[in-house]
């Protein structure tokens, strides 16, 4: 994709992965139109949907109400709206609502809502019964662009994020970009470094329309559908190739060695910094340190920084409020990534825009001495 | 099999699953063994061990010091003995414990035990970073021919039992035969239930085989490994032909949808009535109302029942302690059972001794007039 298509009102990308093939619809109105496209799709089914209290006083009544019209009965199980929420004690509650609506293996777990949302309610319906199929409907950027792509489910425990969780694909993939309306500026932001980050990882022809095109992504209409469904074709064919990341996979955590350890840093505090944040600093960090390490130019990291922070991301660790910890501290936070095997430190560095590549044995001596330039302090 | 052939001292059964594939090795001393076993097959691995209070007592030791002696550390997580342990609250701690451990992907989790454990433990090996590998060392007779086998895994909630769970594979089980003459009687007796229900699946030589060899699979010896490795084999050939439970791996619950009732009738009170006793009365049950349903004749009822009954096992609802509930509980029991879909019963029915098959919308009304019929009241 070199310049801006018009794209049509609605999309489908297909994500192929034999048996367990979906499809992802991108467009406006999806919320409202899901009980047609599901009855559609999952013959005869009753659904639980897994919403947040911000997300479900925004939607939940519109997806109810389609998916009545179409005689799907629906239970809703609305939790707190957070990181937090994924956790055992609301995995718990979650199974328990819908073991309560006595729905069946054929039976659906609707996810709407971000991430969190989605995450936490793929991994429910991967465990009750053993398994039950899967919708999502996600409606932050980052959960249309990202999360919900390629079955990766799970919760948090007191050891670190993801930690348990299960790979559970979706039988459909609902994106309603206009609902991504009513996000918070900052949160459409944090989703847009996803975004920018598949024209990092292989494809800089996309990274060069996003610095043409992403005020028309922030404002929505054609261009916003294009990026999500670029985005998610980018992300389904990693996944293609690589569902249970033994190996390519590992490819979409660019920027995420460093930006998981500055979500640590400041203690998952998402006042202070949101994921996507993180992964934007990460981003550029990885782009620099490809460049110390004598594997890109320096010019792609310094166009890499300009085009986050032109869409007001913050793109270094001094963007950050507040004290952050010293840099062995922050190595010890890379260490304690699970993207670590075998006491060797994985990363995805980059021989520019759009040229990343998995690097083992990346000598950690050389990632403190670039933290230690890096830190602010 | 047609007669007792002199089973080797060991034996290997393959379940073919693709990639998914694995042993499972049958004979005595292989918890002593497992080290180099584990070693040979998985490289370089570390490992934690899940086991129950009694298991650990009397297998842990030699267990760990089969591991050292081959480089393997290894962590132990000792849960309270019985069904209860089935739970989020021991899944929790068992999570917790591998994660304290410092375990990565490829890494091992060892269920050392029973059913209980295997089902906990695998479920463990399945969720902790979304998928770790996985061994088996079942302890118990049921585990041995059953759970270990198939890729089960899950916990119980107040709503039912195995409600939340996984299909996960291990990558190898080791049976050590000889570590079944610590297990009571009565709990290898629960354990014989599950190898004749084979038989009485779909070898009727091999149910014939048992009638006359019993004795020698009690005591043990070369008829006990063979009787396991039928049954493992038996196992897994169905597990092979439909992994994930769509079809045919349903004729495994020959006698458990009466079994499952009454186990829930008494309220999982194990004083009162273990899973292979209940499995043992469902057995028998499962024959006679096929013989009522005009399926197959009486004398194979009455063939199974003597059997059961000469091994020590319970095959009537008379013979469990104390009152039972009335017909019309134990068919809301039946109605409750998972195995129903979309309010129709579906239930394993039979022909004749290893002649069983699948029969969906079976009236309700003739199971509760079998039931009232049958009730000792
Ligand atoms: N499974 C994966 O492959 C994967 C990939 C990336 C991230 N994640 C996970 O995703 C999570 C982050 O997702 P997120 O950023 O969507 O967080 P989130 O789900 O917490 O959503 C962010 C906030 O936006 C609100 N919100 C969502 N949609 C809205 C809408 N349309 N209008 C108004 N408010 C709305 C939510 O209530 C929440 O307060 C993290 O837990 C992360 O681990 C998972
Ligand atoms: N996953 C599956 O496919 C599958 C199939 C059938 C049953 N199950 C599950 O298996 C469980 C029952 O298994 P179980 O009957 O083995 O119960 P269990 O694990 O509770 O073991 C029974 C008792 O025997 C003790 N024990 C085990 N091995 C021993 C030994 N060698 N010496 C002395 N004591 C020993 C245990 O401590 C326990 O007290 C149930 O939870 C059932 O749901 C699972
Ligand atoms: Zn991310
Ligand atoms: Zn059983």
């Amino acid at each position: 994709m070199t310049k801006a298509v018009a794209a049509p009102d609605r999309t489908c990308v297909r994500v192929e992965l034999g048996e367990r093939s979906y499809d992802i619809l991108i467009g406006p109105g999806l919320i409202a139109d899901a009980g047609a496209q599901i009855a559609a799709r999952l013959n005869g089914i009753n659904a639980a949907i897994i919403s947040d209290e911000t997300v479900a006083e925004l939607y939940l009544p519109i997806l109810r109400e389609g998916l009545a019209r179409e005689g799907i009965e629906s239970t809703d199980i609305v939790l707190p709206a957070g990181e937090k929420t994924k956790s055992f004690e609301h995995l718990i509650e979650a199974a328990h609502g819908v073991l309560e609506a006595r729905l069946e293996r054929g039976d659906a777990v609707i996810a709407l809502g971000g991430g969190v949302i989605g995450d936490l309610a793929g991994f429910v319906a991967s465990v009750v019964r053993r398994g039950m199929r899967f919708v999502q409907i996600p409606t932050s950027l980052l959960a249309q662009v990202d999360s919900s792509v390629g079955g990766k489910t799970g919760i948090n425990t007191g050891h670190g994020k993801n930690l348990i969780g299960a790979f559970h694909q979706p039988a459909l993939v609902l994106a309603d970009t206009a609902a991504l309306d009513t996000l918070s500026e900052r949160e459409f932001r944090a989703g847009y470094a996803e975004v920018a980050k598949y024209g990092l990882i292989d494809r800089p022809d996309f990274f060069a329309w996003l610095e043409d095109n992403w005020p028309q992504v922030f404002t929505g209409g054609p261009a916003r559908i294009e990026a999500i469904a670029t985005s998610c074709r980018a992300k389904a064919d990693v996944v293609a190739a690589d569902e249970r990341e033994n190996g390519k996979r590992a490819l979409l955590n660019l920027g995420h060695t460093f930006g998981h350890a500055l979500e640590a840093a400041v203690g998952y505090d998402g006042r202070r910094l949101v994921h996507g944040e993180a992964v934007a600093i990460g981003l550029v960090l990885a782009h620099e340190f490809s460049a110390r390490m004598n594997l890109a130019s320096p010019d792609d990291a310094r166009r890499v920084a300009a085009h986050l922070k032109a869409v007001g991301l913050p793109t270094a660790l001094g963007d950050i409020d507040g004290d952050l910890p010293a840099p062995d501290i922050l190595m010890h936070h890379i260490a304690q990534d699970k993207k670590v095997k075998r006491g060797k430190l994985t990363f995805v560095l980059t021989r520019g825009i759009g040229q990343s590549f998995i690097a083992d044995d990346v000598p950690s001596s050389e990632v403190l001495g670039f933290l230690k330039e890096k830190h602010p302090q």
